[in-house]
């Protein structure tokens, strides 16, 4: 254990094995949309705006039942070098097709969408400034607007109750020169040997794990660690989300 | 001019006729950019970033000069109602061009391109939040952007001298019920009989003057009056870039 | 003014400053069309084409109103240098958009949308050969199209009155060596320092004033003096649309 | 044969069923480009210009030969309903990819691709006023602009001799209520029980020979005769090219 | 006749010059269309799917009237050097245009419209092998397709009598040094003199005939020639698709 | 247990839970490709087949490694109800890059870069029949393929030792009606809770575990049961993999 606080200061600032980055959610960022909150998880900032529109796709149309997706972006200079634009390239990339299919899938695993009823919840998670772990901000910050303008909604009477059961976020973890950390900034994500992103719901159910080895493969007891590691990441984040609804 | 102070009653919080929204200037807001500044007028916020690239487009290569562009975007929910990704719909809007081609030109107007050398210098104006005035605040922002960025590569020896050859800004004006108002918001742009956009340099020289009739058409005497009140507003923008530069 | 007529020499043809290239306007160029009208300014020939269709855009629908809009399109061989086709590109550019925005919002600045009723009109205009001036060509001979269009709508019976209000016509004007000059040809436009479009109707109101500096910047009595000459090459053309009514 | 001409009756114009339409080759229409015919056939019109590049595709590059291609395009008011622009769409039709495809396969067949040398020849044909046949007044007309373009080059002294081998001309041939006519009009074709396209050189080759039933099959026998029809149409089409590239 | 024998042994495999390649038809290839087939005439493969869809395209709604399509497509490895998907290139080639317009042709030739009422009828043509002759291939096994899907229409009820009102089906046949040859493989399609497909009915009638001059042209004597040996080869044809149609 | 063999009869074809569907490998399905197999895994047909060519992307290129890609399609009717073309829609769908990212990323954890130098290899993964379990059984096939086409380059003596490192197959499992069932059918997969893909080495290492929650969540002790499962499918697929290398 000695040996293992040598090893910490391997990390930015002097940050431990599982420990998070700093984290911040402001609420209302916009006052344009529904419900919007700017998270930073260490110099990741994410801007996740919650739109609501009346009716749903074409193939939900008559089920009495909603839909929640997502659309994540990334403005150009959110990285140290430009990322051409994706309107100006005149399609949307593999990597955002993922990211936003990952998010949407994510927050609708906490929706009742009989509650929600033919309405489709749009979920635009903007990056401007990226160091690792966008996605994963993204959805804990997406699933805190989306409880915001669901709160609106109720607020109005629009809705009875809200058709949110529970809150749901996310972390990654990774391997990194053998060790499992928490909360990869873009430096150790470059260079992890596994990355994974877990998400999580309040009641501690599992959503959505996402292993991924980037050189080599790895153990069931690794896979298990890193488990044990995002569990204790996202209790924090569940915890900031509350902070923040409570205020807003 | 005692009849001029009932007539302001009728701007929101209570502004004048020649009075421009409330400024601010923060450069640095992203820290993966080498030019970084959001600007916001009233409700208005665009991000500007500077891009600095080694090479010009191929047609202009090996002629020892420089190359300035912008590109402008705007967040779905920048607007209070959602706007569909260009990058989603596969393509740039007719609008999205016009104001993107406005912000380069009044760029390069102020830009050595034989100091610049074969560089190319990207802005990036994405607005965050809109509520009228995006393309003129994205060119004064922009513009700050640019003087950061330039400022960098001097101090940093890469130039000797900056190719920055004077500052540039702009404003909107317009006749909105018959009277010629300075730095339209989005609700008094909504039903301008006249919009006009001006964009002016340090030394008062013009670059670019926009004047377009939405309603009916508009006289000489209207069309200078509008100038008049442009160059109040552009003086205190020109301010305004200057302490922001002064303190980053 | 003695110096003057030594400067004239100058402009091809040995045309005055403040003098209109030769223009022709033929009308019915082709029999498909509501509308047809070729205008030929110099040797710039822009096709200006009129189609009448039912019904408006859906943000319109039930309205009561009309809508007018405009395409522009170059043939591939209108320029010295073949420019590649749009279609093949796969996008219009942003020249292209720039440009149909201005000959669209010109036009529907002279239309009453109550009388025309829920009818679009479009206004295509291609250019056959561009020697400089094709927007402003393209103006002049869309709002000539347009006439032609409505003129036959009300023979038919299908419209009470005309809901073209009066004529609008546009010319470019420009500084170039430091001399105001009206309508550039192609050779002068790309040297100018400053280029300017100017739409105007019939009774001298002012639509559209874009002044664009190519090379350092221009002053208010410079916008004034390119105004004065503009409103005098916009009366020939006024005259020229009467003209080609008259006989049609 | 008496009741014969009882039929002809029934063609527009008094026209009999071997008569072809009025013809027009206008060479020069416009100045732009190194050749250019305008063709007329009855009221189809089409502006063929033949562009000359330095230079061949990638995959023929240094092969010491040269390349023709065709690229076709329809004003939207060629027709008598407006027809969508294909650069709004953002895609090349089938029925354009086709055409020039068919264009570019029969002009080749007339030049010897080892005397041009590393060059390609761009032949634009854009359609201005459609009434059926365009796609064979196209080849018509295009083999005339690119004898003109070749021409010039060979007077230049860049070529020694032309590399156009002989002329291609081509028209259009269909059955219409049983009888075999020859060039057939909009009205005709869209009634045709078959509607085939011939492609045949001055000495009298066949190049290609496109024949496609629309209702019902056809016979060897009714083949022959179309193939007959057309050679007495495309004589006088040759005859034409001859008489215009004597002229210019 | 004796030299002929001689001249045979120069086809791959001792094929004689009116021989067409082996030939294969396997019904319900897969399981989860209306109707398939999996064609091969030698090397060449080609999975003919067929989808029954009730309605039509908008232009033909309240006809009564039924459609039928085709869509061509080449998996990147059916040739020897992979081809680039046109999914990635973001768009339809013009060669792939060109077939499956001839297969829609070729299939709605022989398909009684009334009798089909209000359904399209897509024929997924997808080629897993190609050695020439793909297109030919394409329409003899997507009318076995289009044959299977509409008896089980008639089989079900759902249609009383089958709109197919006879078979059809292809071939190639080309000029390959001098001698006309009947089914072209790609090594004597790609130097092929002339090259043509050739499509025709159960009856005999001639439905698609287009021959194309690669090199040179040809004489009106061997298309005749031509059009003689592919009689042959459809015959063989028509005979395999009437034993699978047994056999399904 | 007892209880369990009642459960078993509710899947298809009396599989038990653990049981996967019947496996087929057929190497050498077409000829033209370096490596060519069809995988067949009960309905689910995926032909994979494996390019090799010279160089690699322009962000690798003097790295003196290679690159191992995948793409991914499915043929409009390898689906019960047809799916349009995506190359017809212009662009690639988000699963379909989801998909090919997944196995592109599986491939590459088991090739040495640096042996098989500056090659790039291409996966092309066509599904033929879709039934379930697409995207893990192409990476299964796709490996097979893969390792085909690097044993010819080893046997042709471009490569001096094969650079794959073991082999690497891929199954799914799900929560179906609470149970943890291998290898999931479509009808099992669409109805099913949680749905995972789990890749796995040769030499039992994991590559990459994706778990999502389709309804609810899942326990760390499901995840667990899943791997266990899935670990018992992937030891018969590699074994599967060992036959068909052993008889190509």
């Amino acid at each position: 254990m000695a040996g293992m606080e040598k090893e910490e200061l391997f990390r930015s600032g002097g940050r431990a094995a599982s420990q998070a980055r700093a984290l911040r959610l402001t609420p209302g960022f916009v006052a344009t949309a529904e419900g919007s909150v700017l998270i930073e998880v260490g110099h990741t900032r994410v801007l996740c705006n919650a739109t609501v529109e009346n009716g749903v796709p074409g193939w939900m149309r008559n089920s009495g039942r909603g839909w929640v997706t997502a659309e994540y972006g990334m403005l150009p200079r959110a990285t140290l070098t430009r990322t051409a634009r994706e309107s100006e390239r005149g399609k949307i990339g593999g990597r955002t097709h993922e990211i936003q299919r990952l998010i949407g899938r994510s927050l609708r695993s906490v929706v009742d969408m009989r509650l929600l009823g033919e309405r489709t919840i749009i979920l635009d998670c903007d990056v401007l400034q990226a160091d690792g772990g966008t996605r994963t901000a993204a959805i804990t910050g997406a699933c805190t607007a989306l409880a915001l303008a669901l709160g609106k909604l109720v607020q109005a009477g629009s809705l009875k109750e809200s058709p949110l059961k529970q809150m749901v976020a996310a972390t990654s973890v990774g391997i990194v020169d053998g060790r499992v950390l928490l909360d990869l900034a873009y430096e150790e994500d470059s260079r992890a040997e596994v990355d994974m992103n877990v998400v999580m719901t309040a009641d501690g159910g599992l959503v959505e794990t996402q292993a991924t080895a980037e050189r080599g493969t790895y153990t069931r007891a690794q896979l298990n660690e890193m488990l044990d590691v995002a569990a204790v990441g996202i209790e924090e984040l569940l915890k900031a989300q509350r902070e923040c609804l409570a205020l807003a």
